[in-house]
């Protein structure tokens, strides 16, 4: 009991929780398109990139004065990435700097949005969310701000899957360098939705795994690991959902803002959106299988053991009953009919005999029956 | 016996029944766009608020005398907030003053309407549902009607969520006192709608909680609790779906009577009640998972207890058979055939020891089948 | 067993079938737009209403004489409620003197149509099933046509719920006389639809009460109510979708015939259908969800009684077996070894306290384990 | 255990196994648009009626030299009604004399297709499947083509549902000899139509049954047909859903083919696949709820079977127990302490006393636990 | 217990996985539009065929010099038959001469694309999937780009179903000699297409063996039979569904790409593949009908092997617990009152009459009951 107890409770320990209750930040009723601190928010910083194609400028960590500055002009794209969402200030200043519509700002800093795109006074502001951790799936919300020749990433925390994009910008690999900021945020966007893949062969390896547990029997604790998955699979298939919902709207709605080259990139990134969800969507289907695989398994088993009881029962009940005849205490000497048997010279072995004549046929019966030797 | 059944009977009364049958106010076949006076429904009182950038007025608890002055002058916005529907002459006197179609006055007053906007003659009618409890789920409806700079709230008793609203409006606060009554309407809808939020947050650490029950075993109760939560979840999902639709038609509809600059906001709201819809499904989703896990967990136990049962059964019916073939009473003094055994010097102790074997060998037996001491 | 089957076939008799199979009148093959004399149908009987804002005139149960004179002009409304669908020349004559579409004839008589609405050359025809009878679910088919100032609906049987919509004719209750047909019109399919909360609110009852069982235990005919009670439901959303789909159609094609200031009150009617589709949904998966956690329960259930077996039998057993040792007929006097402990002083006491011991100790373990004293 | 094995046999050979493989007859990479002789397809042999107002010819069983005269005018509707697929040359030739495009010809005699149209250059190509048996369903694939005043359709093999519209051309029966050859082919396709009904009224009266052996208790082969019936209502579903898509595809966009006046007998026939469709849906629905009921069924009567067996365990162990206790053999000659209980006077009447109040309690126990004498 | 994990092991070995975990070739963050080798992809070989009417040219296993020469003139069709992808070198060069878009050509090296397709420029790719293999089952992507006379197709590895469309080109069948590029692309997808046929009759008659398996109850490996199954008809449908919308979307956006007459053959590919999801999907239906009555079968047989336990413990508990009584050693010397049935002269067969009557009214009672002699 005790050691049940214990490993319960362990279990409850290791085992983390499917569940991450919903959290909005926003204090209900709180002004639309305003910007306010958030203690849990860490604390902004700045990298700046500026480049074309003769040129490149790379300042990491500035505080918000990089904004004070006269504007960028048109002949170089800037890369604002602005890391943390706690200096409300800046974020404010960088809001009126570009002229970024307060709803939009509003849905920077209060995290937990929808994926969705908004196109004001042809600003495109995109709102996605990039993958942290597969295991327990942990996602931040990523913002771009697509305005003239600068484009504004706005991110939760440090790390990012963004390095790839830096460095074939630093090392002009592609044809980054000679396009325009359009071209940067589908770069951002492609990257950011390429790291869905790895999360989904992870989910795919631990999918295999349950199912060899349960191939091989050996599967206590794979139903939770089912929920766990489950749980996981289906963020995925939300996010993938309103991702592909907004890079279709950009597609079909910011033929204004993005130029047409660029426009097949994001239509490609929309399609893996797609692939994603497909594969999110097979993988639920999959887990599902394998629950009712596993009940079909857990019947068969009760099953089992019902037999193995019936079995015993069917076969040592009689025999207990004979044994219990031969055991009462009827007085053969006040009366020749009380258990003759007893006196007589084979009476023990006929009994025995009779005996394994019964157990034996309960046995042939099963056999029979094909509850013996036989799964 | 006794205890249980007063268990049941308790349990019955705390527990409250996750079902609370529909109930339509109107009569059938009652006349169409006629008000009647609900015996059941609150008295009314009216509070008028009148602002413009410069000017502010608050007229609190005022009868229906209120309205018999001059209408309301496009300089100033003024919000008629009625509450209690059951003083059918006021709003009778509403619907004629400001001229509202007698089909939309007779849905406000016959509340459990579906969400839902009527547009007619320029006057816009939005019906929505706003919560008053999280647990059990209660909302109330408040339907909100816009006509030129006025703007009048129905609700069907004291108590709402509004006050954030009536805040900003006497202390100035945000853009809300130099903006149109489309942009008061929309104020009072997205506080109605950002309420929902901190439901889906209860509902959430509910779930948690559920799930903390499944996980350390203790959920004898939490069926029931998931069937109630359930329930409340399918209620939020239905009404944000017709929230979803009311505002997705006033974006697309409502172009004549909501000024440009707050569509941008009326669509926020949209996408909030998307946002809702989107965690009310995902948490249905979670607790049906649940559910299909404390099944497996059931089916799990009940295996356990059929294999104690199996084991006990298996080792100790072998063992009493052999008790009782040595319990019986076949004569070894008329025969030396019967039962020498237990004329043997060391009979009882081969018998033990016999006993002894058997019940190893099944124990060794339940082991290697790891009936034992697993799981 | 006897009285076991006797429970079995009254239950049979007086729970009735929730399956009523589908029967087609139309023999297959039949001429299309032919309309024939059904045997079982009821003889027709006429009741017609004229009326405008000054003029009231009632016959009721006329023959097919009245449709001798001459046409109804457009000065006034002609109500022609047709009651009963035997009388095939009766209703032959009305469609040739109003022009009724063949095809649309053919629907009137061959009830068990979907709802739907026919528009062939100016002329409306609206197929609608109006609730007769909650529990057993018995609706039949009324079928309004609308031609210029005459509207003329088809019952298939005597009773229905236009009593209201008479009165308020009769008693010139409300703006119905001072308004056309179409208007009329409305009016029946308002109270039609109108009569479908109700049924609603009795379902809703019926659902509670099952809730009720489930929650006080005594739930054993409860699975069959709730599965009558989906039946019932099944068929209501069925119903409550094709008005809808009808009523849609009316709205938005219709605009030639029905005027456009009948138009917002058909909208309302519309939402109404919506709204039974909404409240039949949610009922269905309410009886969805009662169901589950009447498995659950079912489960639970099993399972207590498992445990009541597997405590008694894993008491009982080992005493049993101690028991039966000592019941061994081994003798004693042919060896010391045989049984020495039933020559013992406090052989017998120590015995039984072993027996207790062992008892004791089981109780305790399955008390640790939770089985005693919980659930 | 033999003729329980007998008996499953004979199980599998009685039922009809409900799936019928799907098989595909024309090989794989075959040439579009050639047409092949297939040895399984019966030998075509054609009827051909010609009718118009006053003219009447019919020529029955001709073969493919009737196709060799001048084509038909259009002053008369010729209808081709070719039956049997395996005259490869004659339908070339048919194919070539009208026109039909190659494809069109390939779906004639390719069997399986699903339901749809073809509109190439004017012709209007038809493939529907008549349905031939109800239990297990057959259908046959027809297709119809409709060139100027010839409609010409393809039958698999002998046996159809025309002979009703024959009939009607034969006696002149309704308006179809004076419609043209658009008129014809709606019939045609009605009576197709039609023919869905009795096989709807069929499954009815089959799921009756299968209700009514649930509710009576007699349900050892309920679900066995259950699942035979769910796969017929699942083909007829999908058959009546492209039969649906395809007739509104006709309705929309063979105006040019079809004659308006025909058009709304078309739509009718499109109504009626929704109310097949409708039916077939329910159905399946009903069909899933017995389902569920057999399984709560099945769970009650386990339940019921695992009551019996702990009140019979939970009374006779502690009475067998006891009896086992006076049945030990501990010497009280030896001691006074050994079993002094057999040696009262009294001993033998208090210790059955002692059994039968053991056996009353637990039957009081359970009587109050409502285990007897209930359900 | 060894035999029985040698048994699971076999299993494990010979069953294949279901799950083939999702891998997508291309780095995270890999440089969009850029062809990389892939050191796993097979080696790259050209098969090019040029022909018109008049004219064949065959060439088989060149390498990438093979593209040195000027461009293929209009005067005929040329078709580059790309195999194995791992060769980067020639299919950039492939890319640069027919300026096929990078996105296209990263599509073509990174299989596990979704079945799309790309309009650039006047060039059609057409992204599709070709079963290679049934159980498991196996698909490689198959590319074709159409561009003037031209189409390439880029397969992964060697064996493929375009054999029969080379014998139509080499012996000159049908008309595909004698028409354009689009025609041979269309020949290519419909053989692509039709290989799922073969398929899906595979996979119809291995769901009628465990349909038949079922019956017959040898059904202990047919659960997982049916898991892997459900696996494959899940991808099946995944991929037809994507054709359907890839060759849904060539029909309807490239209408300056392919010729109007090639057209209404792809439609019919289109077809098709609505054909293949239909099956797909109702065989899917079927195996989720063959699961549940499985579960209902393995809940009878639970049912059954429970009765047989009860009847048993039923009949043998009285029984033994009788032998027990008459067992106990009361001493009938020192009191006429202790068992004086065992002094009476027929005490025991009077014991033995009552164990039979016992017996024989628990056997009539199980007999009454049904449980005896029937199922």
């Amino acid at each position: 009991m005790k050691n049940r107890k214990h490993q319960t409770q362990s279990r409850a320990k290791t085992q983390r929780s499917v569940f991450r209750p919903f959290k909005r930040r926003s204090k209900v009723g709180g002004l639309p398109g305003r910007v306010r601190n958030h203690s849990e928010s860490e604390p902004t910083v700045l990298n700046i990139l500026r480049f074309n194609e003769t040129f490149f400028d790379e300042r990491v960590d500035v505080g918000w004065h990089a904004m004070d500055g006269p504007p960028d002009g048109p002949d170089h794209v800037t890369w604002i990435d602005v890391i943390g969402l706690g200096g409300s200030k800046i974020i404010q200043k960088i809001g009126d700097r570009y002229a970024i519509h307060p709803l939009l700002l509003e849905d920077i800093v209060h995290t937990h949005q929808r994926p969705k795109i908004e196109l004001i006074d042809g600003r495109l502001g995109v709102v996605l969310r990039m993958v942290q951790q597969s295991s327990p799936l942990v996602s931040e919300q990523v913002t771009f701000v697509l305005t003239g020749q600068t484009v504004i990433s706005f991110q939760e925390r440090e790390g990012d899957v963004f390095e790839v994009v830096r460095q074939r910008i630093r090392r002009k690999l592609g044809s980054i360098r000679s396009q325009g900021a359009d071209y940067t945020m589908y770069s951002l966007i492609d990257a950011l939705i390429d790291a869905f893949f790895p999360l989904l062969e992870d989910y795919g390896r631990r999918l295999e795994a349950i199912e060899e547990e349960h191939i091989s029997g050996s599967d206590s604790e794979s139903q939770h690991h089912l929920h766990v998955l489950r749980g996981d699979l289906s963020q995925v298939r939300k996010i993938a959902w309103s991702h592909r919902e907004a890079l279709h709207r950009i597609v079909s709605e910011a033929s204004g803002t993005v130029h047409p080259t660029t426009m097949p990139f994001l239509r490609d990134c929309h399609d893996h959106t797609g692939q994603i969800l497909d594969v999110a969507e097979t993988y639920r289907e999959i887990a599902s299988d394998l629950r009712e695989l596993y009940f079909s398994h857990l019947g068969q088993r009760t099953n089992e053991v019902m037999k193995l009881l019936t079995i015993i029962s069917t076969i040592f009940m009689p025999l207990s009953f004979i044994a219990g005849v031969y055991g009462m205490n009827f007085n053969h000497e006040t009366s020749p009919l009380n258990m003759p048997e007893t006196q007589w010279r084979f009476g023990y072995p006929l009994a025995l005999m009779m005996m394994a004549i019964i157990a034996g046929g309960m046995v042939f019966y099963f056999y029979r029956k094909g509850w013996l030797f036989q799964r």
